[in-house]
């Protein structure tokens, strides 16, 4: 039998999907929902969250399209997934206090199959980490820089969305494996912590520098590889510069992710012949048998000062994540960006 | 010293780039001159043009734009591969009466070094065939298909321009390769030649028949191989089917070649990230040291007959070039297009 602590909580407040959006998403794309906390069956946990993934790839999630994962349904909780601490448990793996990372969704408690939960060690990191360097953002950037894109010790690396949870990760790994990283960012303070803390070797700021002058000045012999994950006019201007035997690793668009028209595709993309390049998409579901590799290796780095491992923290409730979210397309926050609903 | 026959010919009659097109080549592209014939110094050979190849990529040589060759200049004698006979030789290994093959140029004599010449077997094969299915063609879809579609048996393989000289031999060294082909080309008439003569399992005419309707048809479970040579919206419906894992192989792009605005990008290259698919080009130059390999293999598959090698002859002089090349981009031809000078 689940064991039931003695002073259950008793109201779970959700959001919700409440229509799809056209463009960014609006209070009209979102609902505020209660209802009773649910209670664990066997094989079952109840959680309770403490932070929430917030992610780029929600946006997608938010489209009726054919995608590699279903999009959530109209009135369904909001996908996310996020660290909490086991309130009760019908999982013997998993004790009352234990924490926890899964698809928790955006809700307070959530009760999820013990199957589908994985331990998480506060001793290691905190639960904001889990979710960044050491959660998909970190596997994101691993197993699409090192097994996608391939780097060769002095390859030219460029990275878009540079800033951001993974792309910063991605430059980090790339001058660890003895890349040059040639990073795109919007803004100048972004741009200084790319150079100044992180060590790429260039920063460019899409907002108000030249990028093509930018990229033939950084990158003279050509990029060899381009980790994107902003599509649009970047991929086409980094197209345009590659070397020969480049590698396009696809790792999003969040560029086209709110367009109201068509995905601009990349009309350079002929360029992957001139050069014998390719493009290639992943998703990293696909690595989970290497998730616990690839987490070690980069709780190691982070504990010998190789990586730095930044996240922009947002507290507040269920409510502030419509809010928390778009702070994304607006380019607004630095590392990984998190909703913390309760330490 | 070179041996020189005793009653050489005189004038030689050539088609020059004028002008930069914009758009389809018309007359105002090119320029018909006449000019003494060469005479070979010591490693040069002159060589009478008997066939010339013609190809979709000469439309991008004519373009001042990077890419994996130079643009022909203006006023230079336009690109092209040919077969010839040797008339004057300054090169032991070509004796007079040889045949041979090499970038000739649109022009009655060409005065070319013995090292940037090939050997020719009449006996093995037809001059035109050395420049379609044991030539450039051959090689680009062998090279193409194999080492960068790498189709594995049981593969559902699509190719688009398939009635052509390249996409014919695609389609059918994918059928050898034990994988179900599914052609795309445009007529009834190329569509009952490619399904009755070649033996693919299945072939959509892209002018009459609903694309995307016969894709889901003939290919349930999506597309492993796409060998393209088409693009623009052909290339976005294949795209929008990709099984995962696939591979898209950006051979060419005739639908782009002569488009007045920018070249239409593949707005469905995120179905790469879905499908966890590559996009690669390739230049088929590149596998030069394995060409005498390929070649053998597909002359043994011709005389077996497991193996259709189709050639358009048009017979004319360097004059009809203009208008034999247009036939290409009108989706005239079917085989190898090969404009046969003199026998």
């Amino acid at each position: 039998m689940p064991t039931v602590p003695t002073a259950m909580p008793k109201t779970n407040r959700q959001i919700r999907l409440a229509a799809r959006p056209v463009g960014l998403p609006d209070d009209s794309s979102w609902q505020l929902t209660e209802e009773p906390v649910g209670t664990p069956g066997d094989g079952e946990v109840l959680v309770r969250t403490l932070s929430l993934s917030l992610d780029p790839a929600m946006r997608g999630w938010m489209n009726d399209a054919r995608s590699y994962i279903p999009p959530v349904g109209i009135g369904e909780v909001m996908r996310a997934a996020g660290v909490g601490r086991v309130v009760a448990s019908g999982d013997e793996r998993f004790a009352e206090g234990a924490y926890v990372s899964g698809a928790v969704g955006v809700q307070e408690y959530a009760v999820l199959r013990g199957d589908d939960l994985l331990p998480v060690d506060l001793d290691v990191a905190p639960p904001a980490r889990w979710l960044g360097a050491l959660g998909m953002s970190g596997m994101t950037a691993y197993f699409g820089l090192l097994d996608v894109g391939a780097p060769k010790e002095g390859d030219v690396v460029v990275v878009s969305g540079a800033a951001g949870a993974t792309g910063s990760l991605v430059g980090q790994i790339a001058k660890l494996k003895g890349c040059k990283v040639i990073s795109i960012a919007g803004g100048a303070e972004k741009c200084r912590w790319l150079v100044d803390e992180l060590g790429f070797d260039a920063a460019i700021d899409y907002k108000s520098d030249d990028l093509k002058a930018a990229l033939k000045e950084h990158a003279p012999k050509g990029v060899d590889v381009y980790f994107d994950n902003v599509g649009g006019e970047m991929l086409d201007t980094v197209l345009a510069r590659l070397a020969r035997g480049a590698r396009v690793v696809i790792c999003g668009a969040i560029s086209q992710y709110n367009a109201t028209e068509a995905v601009q595709g990349p009309k350079n993309y002929l360029q992957l012949l001139v050069a014998r390049a390719r493009m290639e998409g992943f998703v990293v579901f696909d690595y989970a048998n290497r998730f616990r590799e690839a987490a070690k290796e980069l709780a190691g780095w982070i504990a010998e000062g190789k990586l730095v491992a930044r996240e922009d923290i947002v507290d507040g409730g269920v409510d502030a994540f419509p809010a928390t979210l778009n702070k994304l397309f607006g380019g607004e926050n630095t590392g990984k960006l998190i909703l913390r609903l309760a330490d």
